[in-house]
């Protein structure tokens, strides 16, 4: 069942200790087959290298358990609020990597400091805010959902694809589970980057909108000219 | 004799400079056999590279040699006393890891800003305070150990597995030699992202003790559902 | 066609990742055949694993392809202006490298604080000044390349291999394409420790014209005594 | 000739890229026969990867070359001048190390801030004074040699091996070539703990002069316990 899929987000999942975003098994990658309306997800608190096809674990969109042995990751439920309200994605990665970790433990969304940043993302990584008590001591992962979704109230989650939780990590997302973990990536760099222009002058401001514009359109969208065609 | 716990604390000790712990031979981990109450810990000052199950040594919670041809670490009488006085820890492991060490040095205790802390640490990671001169000048690696102990009356160590030694570095233990290398490597890499964080934010706060406690009993006690049962 | 140059550029491109400058495709190398008046270039988005020497972009001083099937780097105008303005060099590298972005993002120009950065910069690593609205949403990559140029009335390009462009990246330039990426190399390491410096000692100033004077010509021009004859 | 110490020296020069202080050919290491005055240097801007044995310059104290073909490092008069100062040293190595170099260019020494800067060096790790024009101007190398020196007025090289020398970087010491990078090492280590300590913060002291001399001692002297027989 699904088996492009599941190959496609564990070949995903072991990419995050090959690019360095996580450590021990914090970190998790899905994908989504939208006409099925069901999810691939890493099992929880397996590790990497042991990792087979037969581990991922397929829910449907309720987080039922539609194939597979083991509990999925316990972030499943914000996966699937995600899913279900950003519609134009098909991958989502979850890590602790630590420069993004940083700045969400800091509660600081990443301006945008430069082109490395623009060519991504259009404009600054936001931060979510806190979560409430009851957010916390209710259903806690959905609710980290919905903190992300409010966050983004106004914000084309196709145009930032990823956002940084409050006191927690970063979530990324795109097209499918790869592009979901080089956006990921992309997330760490800037992060780690902007950490360092902050730190040299503490006065920085973000980027001049044209040089943004300018950057994130020459790599999306129909004018983009970036690449090969 | 014990030799499956030498196994076990030798493969622990290999683990230090595999996880980037450790420069040189700065680093050792120990286990317990509580039933026999023998101790098997690694030779002082020997290379990662060279070293053999046979150069392990047992020592009795006196800190007498009981086999073993060389001389046990030079910080034995600090993992005696933890072994007698934490009764719920069965490894234990000290390096100068570069992170926790930065934080030690400065005097500083590793507040917890974030979630990837509060899944390991109960709250913050408690740095001593300094050894007096008659501490100092006494049965010094003992004396380490008392401060130690000092510094947990009224905390759980099985709640917070690790500490900052003043001026020094990090101990961290767990159930057996791994969990300690385990936690050593998490206090690592939360004392490196507690650093960015203050330098990106310095007035920043612990994090909210609901989701202190949502986080820690996500992953420890009866009501646990990360991984896998 | 220019095989052996095609050689040079493709072996120096492929030194990028290797030396740690580059993240995916995020860096590009150059070289001129100044007889000809031909660039070869390294197409855009391509990974540099699956990167070929028939891969390798030839154009001319206008911008046109005279051999390949790629399209040439997105920043390809940025290098003929410097080729054509700056006549002492054979190639040029543009990376997103992560100390020497930093500055870049910060819009600061890097001091020289030290002998390393001495040995290979006659000064300062200078930041271009902020480009307007009108040179962004016109020709973009080839004002790039005029900002560039004006940040260097005054300085010469031999004696200063490489500048940051404000709020993107660094370039750096060399007699051939390998001495460009070194000069890179060099650029990220002095950038990496003249950030520490100046957060050791925020009054910190540049190092005495002397010592300036000294380190850099005892590795360059006529009386250099550095290295074998 | 000096077979032994040319093979001792070799790979003292190896250890230096292994180790990670170097980059390019920014180091060299040298080692003294005392009985019969000869030194055996590493060449001048030969890359690691290509050095053989027979690349090594055997000079002797006056700075003349007895053996070899190639011209020996440009630093050559400062090790000839230490050797000559500091008698009971065997071994030199001078590099560009990141954290180290990082406090030269500050013009700062190294405050001793925890044990593991203790179990080496005897106190801080001094920072020459600026050199004078003059001092510059002349006989550079050789008057880079004088200044640590005059640093080292009142203070044992065998108890503190090694020194930052302003705007420039460190040198290290120890009773053979392999020590010299040992203890190189240690100062990269420690000088990337300091930089964090003092991050942490900015009011950091050194450590007590008890707890400074407790460790020294446990590792150096007669009464050292550390280690194996």
């Amino acid at each position: 069942m699904l088996k492009e899929l599941k190959e496609k987000v564990l070949e995903a999942n072991l990419q995050l200790p090959k690019k360095g975003l996580v450590t021990f098994t914090w970190g998790n990658v899905s994908a989504i087959d939208r006409e099925k309306g069901l999810i691939v997800i890493k099992p929880s608190g397996v590790s990497y290298e042991k990792m087979k096809i037969d581990d991922m674990v397929v829910i449907d969109l309720d987080g039922k358990i539609v194939e597979g042995k083991l509990n999925p990751s316990s972030d499943t439920d914000t996966h699937i609020l995600l899913y279900k309200e950003f519609k134009g994605i098909g991958g989502i990665v979850h890590t602790h990597s630590s420069w993004a970790t940083s700045w969400a433990q800091a509660g600081m969304s990443i301006p945008c400091f430069g082109t490395t940043q623009a060519d991504y993302f259009y404009g600054s990584i936001p931060c979510t805010r806190k979560m409430s008590k009851e957010e916390i001591k209710g259903r806690y992962e959905y609710e980290t959902g919905k903190v992300i979704v409010e966050t983004f109230k106004g914000i084309n989650p196709e145009f930032v694809p990823g956002v940084l939780v409050n006191n927690h990590g970063p979530f990324a997302w795109g097209k499918d589970a790869m592009e979901s973990v080089h956006n990921a990536v992309v997330m760490e760099e800037v992060a780690k980057m902007a950490y360092r222009s902050i730190q040299l002058n503490e006065e920085l401001g973000s980027i001049d909108n044209n040089l943004l514009g300018k950057h994130f359109l020459r790599k999306h969208g129909v004018n983009a000219y970036y690449g090969q065609k």
